[in-house]
């Protein structure tokens, strides 16, 4: 199974690729879409839409995973997210691919078992487990190879609880 | 001039044409996209991605408008119309279309001359400048009908301004 983890926005879309190699989940590609904010906002979300377009095309992931954002109050900041989302979302829907969202919580209890883990932690524990040599240089990249796995032992606890 | 005003949402997205004849406004054709709940967010997008690039395949407009939507404290509501704003903005990108953007104010102030004015007003107002026999069934057409309108009123209004 590949799974293509993505951490949705519109300055930097973050992308990751994970698989699973000789019963272990190792990383395929990672790396981050950027956006000049120099562009309109349509130039900006088409860029999106042609870059992970091409990065679904090259890695063929099984399934999409992304975060599911909070805002609290801030509806402006939502609705440019949103629009990052939706390009997501669409892109997904043309390739076939089902989209299965995850909170933070559950992110960070996927990865360190532990609900209060800090944003650190977590990038430790990408790194341990796709046995990687560095961090990628921004952190919406690992964000994405973070969704990337915590789908990944969702979707094997789930096997494993409809199996048993 | 073809103006191509939409009134973004996931499960109503209305659209409406108009053009220039003889001097006058008039509508070309104007319609609500509709999408089912039953329907998987990404798939309602895509059906939104596909109807929308269709009706600018046909109606060749050489503009688009969308009114710029506020939502409060209300950033789960604003997140889903971001994502259906997003794909909107997309295939104008995708159709070379410049985006106008007006706020619910500027609809109001263009159409009625009254930033006060009620809903039925503004609709009173486009099926008279229109010379429409009856409003459309659904509120979300007549609403991208005005902001179609919004645009084409600004549009001369900044010519005048320019040229004088």
């Amino acid at each position: 199974m590949v799974i293509l983890g993505v951490d949705p926005g519109i300055a930097r879309c973050g992308w990751g690729v994970i698989t699973m190699v000789n019963g272990q989940w190792s990383m395929v590609n990672s790396g981050c879409i950027e956006t000049s904010p120099k562009k309109s906002q349509e130039q900006r979300l088409k860029e999106i839409y042609s870059q992970l377009s091409k990065i679904i095309k090259r890695y063929k992931p099984d399934s999409l995973a992304i975060e599911e954002l909070y805002f609290g109050n801030n509806s402006k900041t939502a609705m440019v997210v949103g629009e990052a989302r939706g390009i997501i979302l669409l892109v997904a829907a043309e390739n076939g691919l089902q989209v299965s969202v995850y909170t933070p919580l559950q992110v960070k209890l996927a990865l360190t078992g532990f609900g209060g883990a800090e944003k650190p932690q977590v990038a430790q524990m990408v790194k341990t487990i796709l046995k990687l040599e560095k961090l990628p240089k921004l952190d919406d990249t690992t964000d994405a190879l973070a969704i990337a796995l915590t789908h990944a032992f969702s979707s094997k606890l789930s096997k494993q609880i409809s199996s048993s």
